[in-house]
């Protein structure tokens, strides 16, 4: 008989309200046996705590991954390739192992780094969608991210802001929260403060909500996971 | 004794899967006495049946609400005041309405027109966000939908498609199904057809999942629920 190896799955758990998770993601964390979570250099696993908050996870192995924070390329790949090594020990064995996920895992994600290197290696990897933190953002705010049915939308991390600013259509600038005051100098820069809406933790219990940051204090800081959404003109 | 005046709540129920459907639009649906449901000329009713897979609602009231299909901005206007109408002799009479939204409610959604017109009216209105179409296509093929962490990503109707290549970052082209021609020579015309895939339905028992656009017939007819991701160069 042939040896079973696990499937490598990433579950996207959404922005930060167990509710907003799927029957989906629920249903296959029920089922897996292991659960792989990023933990941070100070012990927080959030997107495991956002699954507690929907499913039962008790007897269940719990995986914490590391991931640098640092933006040197050679050390990222380093982290990746000790995390899915990690995984991998209980592929072999026959496990499954699912992997945690803020949002959704196809928006500027972890996950798509160890499923490269797993598939590389034979492993097979399954990957099931989220809400995205935009579309909560937008639902918190009460308002559409597209005012038109026309005008195209551009998701940009944070520090991306001035490139993107000067395109057609509604804007998404992500993960602001360390490049906070850069990302709202080129929003003043470019007159568009009172057209922009910011969610801090949306979904959270520090949940924040500024529908205009126009009334915003600049030197005030954010989370990290800030999401901007800026109108169209 | 002030009169119950009922809320409005737009429900996202995902692309296609009931599966992909929130713990949260769950909850909401099996709440509400009354789901309002766009219905095609024929008489399809695609959100509701997506809904019904995952929620009990016969003992329901079902409102259709019927959109025109016009380009004319007067005739799609005249149309969104008689659904909001229709949802509002329920408000009034103190029923809770959930409308139905293919994907996620803040992306070109005609949840917001009715938001509009009935908030002017006084009426109270909820979003419940959902999973995108373009989130459950990049699932399905298995590949993020931002490479890297630092581009941008545009998501635009498929119409918009010239407009949008020559940005940078990764894209997503939208409802691309009546346009395919057009939005499939535009993507030739840029050399991105390669570096290209769709997914037709998503989720649905017709689904159609081309993982390289260059082996796709330009002259074979997919359905209105196309969405092709560009990957970043």
């Amino acid at each position: 008989m042939e040896k079973r190896i696990g499937t490598f799955y990433g579950v996207s758990v959404g922005p930060g309200d167990p509710e907003l998770m799927t029957l989906q993601a629920v249903r296959r964390l029920e089922n897996c046996p292991v659960i792989a979570a990023p933990q941070t250099p100070k012990g927080g696993m959030l997107a495991l705590d956002i699954a507690k908050g929907a499913v039962e996870l008790s007897g269940k192995t719990i995986l914490p991954l590391r991931f640098a924070m640092s933006l040197d390329p050679a050390v990222q790949k380093a982290a990746h390739i000790e995390a899915a090594r990690a995984v991998k020990e209980y592929l072999d064995a026959g496990q499954d192992v699912a992997m945690l996920n803020l949002g959704d895992l196809s928006v500027y994600a972890t996950f798509g780094y160890l499923q490269e290197i797993l598939e590389a290696e034979g492993c097979k990897t399954v990957m099931l969608p989220g809400v995205t933190s935009f579309c909560a953002a937008a639902a918190r705010l009460g308002q559409s991210l597209t005012g038109g049915m026309e005008q195209p939308l551009t998701i940009a991390p944070g520090r991306c802001a001035a490139e993107v600013l000067a395109a057609p259509g509604a804007k998404v600038l992500m993960k602001s929260g360390r490049q906070l005051p850069e990302t709202l100098a080129a929003l003043a820069d470019a007159g568009l403060l009172s057209r922009s809406a910011m969610v801090c933790n949306c979904g959270l219990p520090n949940e924040e909500v500024w529908p205009d940051l126009a009334d915003y204090d600049p030197a005030r800081s954010a989370g990290y996971f800030a999401t901007i959404l800026v109108k169209e003109g």
